[in-house]
């Protein structure tokens, strides 16, 4: 299951709006006769990938086991039911670690019990279920998995009074986002973000090399349309979507994808951006400021994860990390757990999850 | 070398102006013969200590190892040289781990050789150096060490907005902080904290217990002298010092120590400060905020280690822990490097000494 689990992890980033799965195939005298993994939407699953590998090899896997990292579907969607495919492979035994939680797709191992194959769920669940956080996260809630990532100085600025934050991280810690991006559906900034740092948020390096990375939605939550034509988001680099006001005026964005979204005091209503993003098969959103826009996710219960790359120096002055996010008094702040602490070259790593108020599975 | 180390470490916080110190005795067939450390100033040394202990237990010590944290001091202050004593106790060999930085009580090793004894220094020199940090750095600074101590929120905020700020770090790290105080000869605030918090600031708990921990000097940074009376620092639980500016008005301080001192813009001269308390003996300085007078020290190039609380809970809005520290932009931000990262409860505390002006010694 672990190397399932491995195999699954492959496609992180672009399986979306589908779980990311791997499957390893045993013939009847327990040998690896083929594994595979569900590379992404529209094309075959785990399980056909390993039947296909373990065929093209020669391999018999009549009576044998096939060990996979999500409850094979039941379902019928752009390919056949992987249920249906393990029987008529003649497999004996399906040892799974997650039950399939979506009503399309469930029902899996009780068609395969019903069939007489022998059928067992929960091997390292939580293990795989750490790897399918977002999809998981998202399948429950009904929206996009949210991972807020920060990077601020020991304490709390993200950039100097005069506005310089580059680089405010290391050069690890930097590969690390990039990161975060490949295995994010969407990206999404703010205006202020924009403006002030021109980001391109495509992913660059030496993910991309790997052959399997998608670049992922660029969004930009941009009320009164502010953003100019020549913005380094808006080139052809990955997919961008301008998220706007009702009324916001859009004459200059002429050709790019602008979607209106209602208000929420200041803002947009954030509810409402998750909801479209969820739409368009967004499972999950990296949220990369600025601090505006992390107050208004925040204040709308819309983290999942927190990602902070805590550089170790001082500024004592500066826009801060995180802005208004509706919290008046110490007993109404958002309690989180810290899940993990890396150290990136000079920086920490600091992931942390809400105590409260949201679903997200713990990271292991 | 281990062993004394450990011994000297029982000290901590109660021997300024002098060091901790530790001294294991073996007798000529390397089997122990005695121990002891250095209680408080005005009382015998390490050395003295361990000779007594053997010569009580009996046991002859000549030709014999004495294994010390600190170089034998050379001098006679209060108590008499200790290379001297050791002399005269006939021990054959001397190691010890770091040598005596001050220009005072130098050359007991010289002394040592001269007698024939055979002498050893550099033992374990790091380990015994991070246990005497705060003494070796204001012997190398010729003022106290300062620890800048924060509690905050993952994004940085040492209270909410309304000022709310108990308890943002959890039960393990207030306990935590109690130990620096203990370990500490001066505990120093603004009045800003005083006023919004009224802290004690006396160490408390099962400390006090272990017999040896001294209280250290409650400072109070109070340019314009406005402590009330009544405040809780006042009592008599721990001598206090209230640190004013030249010209502030103290009528109302009847019978409080006070101190005048220069000012540097809205503050006080933090230099002036600093050598004011190292003339009261006092060799280390745990400063607990808040946030303006810790950016007066960070903008003084006088903090010699960080040591934040950082509470998994997120805030949005409310005062940050580090205030103006002179900081204009990111590249002149005071880089730091992170020498330790431990959870106390679900908190973080992280460790980090400056990598550029000063010249504290990195913790294990």
């Amino acid at each position: 299951m672990r190397r399932a689990i491995a195999l699954a992890a492959r496609a992180l980033g672009s399986t979306s709006p589908n779980p990311v799965v791997g499957c390893v195939l045993l013939d009847a005298q327990g040998r690896p006769a083929g594994e595979g993994w569900h590379h992404r939407a529209g094309t075959p699953h785990a399980e056909v990938n390993a039947l296909r590998a373990a065929a093209e090899a020669g391999h018999d896997i009549r009576g044998g086991t096939a060990v996979v990292t999500l409850e094979p579907c039941n379902h019928t969607g752009r390919t056949g039911p992987c249920a249906q495919a393990l029987i008529a492979a003649g497999v004996g035994r399906v040892v799974y670690a997650v039950a399939d939680p979506t009503p399309d797709a469930t029902g899996g191992a009780a068609t395969l019990a019903a069939a007489g194959v022998d059928v067992e769920g929960g091997l390292l669940a939580a293990e795989a279920a750490a790897g399918n956080a977002a999809w998981l996260t998202s399948a429950a809630l009904g929206r996009p998995f949210v991972l807020w990532k920060y990077a601020a100085t020991l304490d709390g600025r993200s950039a100097a009074a005069d506005g310089t934050s580059r680089w405010i991280s290391s050069a690890e810690s930097r590969a690390d986002v990039h990161r975060l991006r490949a295995e994010a559906d969407a990206v999404v900034v703010g205006s202020g973000t924009l403006r002030a740092d021109d980001p391109h948020l495509a992913v660059r390096g030496p993910l991309l090399g790997e052959g399997t990375v998608t670049q992922p939605l660029r969004v930009v939550v941009d009320t009164h349309a502010s953003v100019r034509p020549g913005a380094r988001v808006l080139d052809d680099a990955a997919p961008t979507l301008i998220a706007v006001g009702e009324h916001a005026d859009t004459a200059h964005l002429t050709g790019a994808d602008v979607v209106r979204l209602p208000r929420n005091g200041t803002g947009l209503d954030i509810t409402a951006l998750l909801a479209e993003l969820h739409g368009r098969g967004v499972r999950s959103v990296l949220l990369e400021g600025g601090p505006t826009l992390a107050g208004a996710f925040v204040a709308a219960g819309a983290v999942d994860r927190v990602v902070g790359y805590l550089a170790p120096a001082l500024l004592g002055a500066g826009p801060t990390a995180l802005g208004d996010a509706g919290v008046a008094t110490l007993a109404k702040a958002p309690r989180l757990a810290v899940t993990d602490v890396t150290r990136l070259g000079p920086d920490l790593r600091i992931t942390a999850v809400p105590t409260t108020a949201t679903t997200a599975p713990e990271e292991n």
